[in-house]
C-alpha cells in the first residue's frame, strides 16, 4: 500500500509535564535574549540600555522532537520571564504565518496574555492555566507575561505554517501591553 | 491589509479542564454506540449481541467550537468507556486523514493506547495522562481503552485532514487489542 507508506517522522511518545512546562524527549531550545528584541518595545533607549547592559533572557521555547515540516504537528513550551522595559511587560517578538493556518496556546503556569492583530483589530485572551487560547489563520500574535512569575505556555501549530517576524516589524501588533498599579493595560501602537 | 483580513473564525478562549475532561464552550459532541461499530470485533457474534442487547455507549468525542475546516486547528476530547466485546478492549472506530497531516492526543484520565498502522507496521503508544501521542501523517490510528475505568484523551488536529473510516475497514490496523488475566496483549489482525 504505498500511499500509505509511513513519512519519515515516526509516531512518538512525549511526556508533557504541565506543571514543570517541559517535553521529553525534548527537540531544539530557541532563547531569546532582549539584544533579540530590537524595535518592539516603544522606549527604545530602555531596551538598549538593557540590551547592553545585562542583558537578560526573556523567553526561551522548547520543542518536542516534531519537525517543523509541512503536515508535522509540532509542539513547543514557551517561558517568558517576568520583567517590564520603558513600562511595557516583557513579551514574545511576536509573528504571522505566511502559510496561513491556525494554532493553539494552552496555558501551564503564571498569569499571561495572547495578544493578537489581523492588521486592523486587535484581540486579547487573558491566559492562565488550563485555558486554551485559539489563533485562527491571518490572526498575527505575541504573548505577554503580565504577572510577576513566569509565564509558560504549551503551543501546538502546524509545522508547515512558517514564521515571518518582519510582518510585526512592519505592521506592529495594534496595542501595547502596559504595566500599571493595579495591573496592565493595552494602549494604542502608536508609531 | 486585505491580505491578512480575518477569516470567519474569530479568536477564541476555551475553557480546557484536564479533570473533568471537558471544554468550554463546546461545540458539537459525537456519541458512538455498539451499533455504530459493526464490522471492527473480531467476534462479531459478540458484537450483534451487544448491539442488539443494551447497545451501550462505548465513546463519546466533545468538540471545541473550532470547526473541521481547511487551516483551522480544531480540538477534541474523546472518553471511551471501559469494557471488552469477545475479549476485545472498547475502541474508537479508527481512522486515516485522505489529507495526510499529523495529530497529537494528550492522555487526561485513565488508562488507554494509541494504535497506529500504516499499512505495513504497527505502532503501540501506552497513554496514560501527561503522555502526547503523536501520529505521523500517513498512519491511521485509534484508542483503546485497556483499563477498567474511563480513558479520555484530548485531540488536537488540522481542520482539513478529514477522516476516513473506510480505511480501516477495508486494511484493519494491524493488531487487535486483547484482554488478558494481566492487562492486555497485542495479537495479529487476522482477516
Amino acid at each position: 500500500m504505498p500511499e500509505f507508506a509511513a513519512q519519515p517522522v515516526p509516531p512518538m511518545r512525549i511526556a508533557f509535564d504541565a506543571a514543570a512546562a517541559t517535553l521529553s524527549p525534548e527537540g531544539p531550545t530557541l532563547t531569546r535574549r532582549m539584544s533579540d528584541l530590537e524595535g518592539l518595545f516603544a522606549d527604545h533607549d530602555a531596551w538598549r540600555d538593557a540590551a547592553e547592559g545585562e542583558n537578560p533572557v526573556v523567553y526561551s521555547v522548547v520543542s518536542s522532537p516534531v519537525p517543523e515540516e509541512d503536515r508535522e504537528l509540532p509542539q513547543s513550551i514557551t517561558t517568558i520571564q517576568p520583567g517590564t522595559t520603558g513600562g511595557e511587560f516583557w513579551m514574545t517578538k511576536g509573528h504571522q504565518h505566511p502559510n496561513h493556518q491556525g494554532e493553539i496556546y494552552l496555558g501551564l503556569h503564571g498569569a499571561g496574555g495572547l495578544l493578537m492583530f489581523d492588521g486592523e483589530r486587535t484581540e486579547w485572551i487573558d491566559m492562565a492555566p488550563g485555558v486554551i487560547g485559539y489563533i485562527p489563520p491571518g490572526w498575527a500574535h505575541r504573548s505577554v507575561n503580565v504577572g510577576d512569575e513566569p509565564y509558560s505556555f504549551l503551543a501546538v501549530y502546524p509545522g508547515g505554517a512558517g514564521h515571518d517576524y518582519g510582518w510585526v516589524l512592519e505592521h506592529g501588533m495594534g496595542h501595547r501591553v502596559i504595566a500599571g498599579d493595579s495591573g496592565f493595560s493595552l494602549t494604542d501602537y502608536t508609531r
